[in-house]
């Protein structure tokens, strides 16, 4: 029960800043009020929707409950209202997105094991639910998908989940656990941008 | 009985209007007839379709039936031979994409409603099965999708879906609230065509 | 049960060569060693996926069992370290895909007849699932789906999966059916890229 609490605060969590880096994404693409909450939202769901209509969890949570898609508009709203705070930051969408990288890398890699997926199979869909968000709000708004751009992406999400899988295997209390994978991608992640690493490419 | 009877007319022309949709921009991509056809079907059935599996109705309908899918084939030979006729309007690709955003706005609404979600979640079902095909017409023809283009889309889809709630809440006969939400989804999204209203936008 | 190992051996085969495509678009694209592993297996399962979430196998194939992961995964780090050699192919993306659309375009038929699809539904579902990893690979990359670009392609998928129904009605054995339709697919494509085979454009 202690679990499953956690497990909805990083959810909502992870909803929230992937609400905000799609809804910046939206002012930056000259959209109006309701195609920024739009994106904020689609940005918002996609990764989780997909991960449960793979696992069989339909409906989808965010469309059995309300709360996650009224959180995204709120925080549409939030960035529609006060841009402006947010721009200060030297890369908003990156950095939004990499914490809700983090954070559904770990969710979904645990929601795919309650519903009965081998610990492999459930660091992929971990990976999904981390790295589906961002596809989406690239493919709208017509940019290549930062997972494909060449930097440390979707390996940072893998890297979460083999981490949360790992402290599942040492027995770590679940919140533990789950800030840990959570915080090894948001860090290599944004230690990427900044430093620019990148993984080998074909010669 | 009657009610599913009107709901499937409904449908029915929604799937005959995107579909024309879908068909008048493979033609001015310079699509071949297949290529066109293949457009008409998928911007007809992919909003239903997404929202079938998001309601856990699998197989989805136009998966189950063929009636919506030959219908769609229909319309896309019939622009494929006369899309002239088409042309002469102004536009004609907008103009049967409002319509079809209209009928399917208040049909997932319903159907949503018939499967047990709760009012507010169905309203935004209605409002992803209306812009659901034009996003994937609009993604596939490499164009920014039309609900992100700044103008009244998927505003005037959740219109329509919040007045087929009222009228159900009014207990109006049903062909009457689907009649209403259609078309004032319809009115309001081509009037903001052609008067070019807007939504605000950030400063 | 000779019957489902040829399903599973045909369908093994088409997870490699559409992720073989995949990769070498990644090569192409300059993505780096994850992004090329990425999109191989993006490529390979998503078609697959796509039709289990539509005829209900839910979870799907590729979700439930690592096998068709881990191929993609393998053909992708082939393609990293020895893409020169694809290379000498004058279209190898081309050609990989041509080979991943037939053997998908049958099994894919197959599969939906077993899953209680009426022969024409299920024909669409192998088209489906022929032409589903492909647009996801072209549009992941900022390409024009090659299902849109006028040539000959869901039409020879579609043209393997009626001869597979043909060859189930004629009662012929299932590895001949499976064998006909894939290659029946895989030269009609390859011809029309070689010969610049197109269908009618709209006057």
């Amino acid at each position: 029960m202690h679990f499953s609490l956690f497990l909805d605060i990083f959810n909502f969590i992870g909803i929230f800043v992937f609400a905000i880096s799609g809804a910046m994404r939206g002012v930056r693409a000259g959209l109006d009020i309701f195609g920024i909450v739009v994106l904020a939202v689609v940005t918002a769901v996609s990764g989780g929707i997909v991960r449960d209509v793979l696992i069989g969890a339909i409906p989808p949570q965010s469309i059995r409950d309300w709360h996650g898609i009224a959180l995204a508009v709120v925080a549409g709203l939030l960035v529609f209202f006060f841009h402006r705070l947010f721009e200060r930051m030297q890369y908003p969408v990156l950095l939004f997105d990499a914490a809700g990288l983090g954070l559904f890398a770990v969710t979904g890699t645990q929601k795919a094991l309650d519903y009965g997926l081998a610990p492999e199979m459930a660091a992929v869909l971990g990976m999904i639910s981390g790295i589906g968000g961002g596809i989406v709000r690239d493919v709208l708004t017509a940019q290549v998908p930062v997972v494909l751009r060449g930097d440390i992406y979707a390996s940072a999400a893998l890297l979460g989940a083999i981490l949360l899988l790992g402290g599942d295997w040492l027995q770590l209390p679940a919140w533990l656990s789950l800030l840990l994978g959570a915080s090894c991608t948001f860090v290599l992640r944004t230690l990427s941008i900044y430093r620019h690493w990148t993984l080998p490419h074909p010669r």
